[in-house]
């Protein structure tokens, strides 16, 4: 499975947001997380760099 | 591997713009694509949506 790992950074470090992501959609200024398991975060967040071979996404708080 | 096809939306029509990315970094109204190639790609851009499971990765011109 390629699901990945969301991180927030806060105050420079990475805090884990939500496991196992499957789906990001951008709504408005938020941004809709979902996991495999059908779990969903919303964050006024930004994507700052995705990594999907390391299964890593790192969001940076607006 | 977990990397995805990188899509980019023009006139409602999805065309492949980079297959097996790894790396997606925003610079600046930028997207920074880079393939597991080492292939990169640089477009004015946004993410649209990502399907980390359907390694699919779909963005909307500026």
């Amino acid at each position: 499975m390629c699901e990945a790992a969301a991180y927030i950074l806060k105050d420079g470090k990475e805090e884990l947001l939500l496991a196992d992501v499957d789906v990001i959609e951008p709504d408005g200024e938020y941004l809709r997380l979902i996991s495999i398991f059908g779990e969903q975060k919303t964050v006024k967040a930004t994507i700052q760099s995705l990594n999907l071979v390391n299964h890593k996404v790192v969001l940076v708080e607006k």
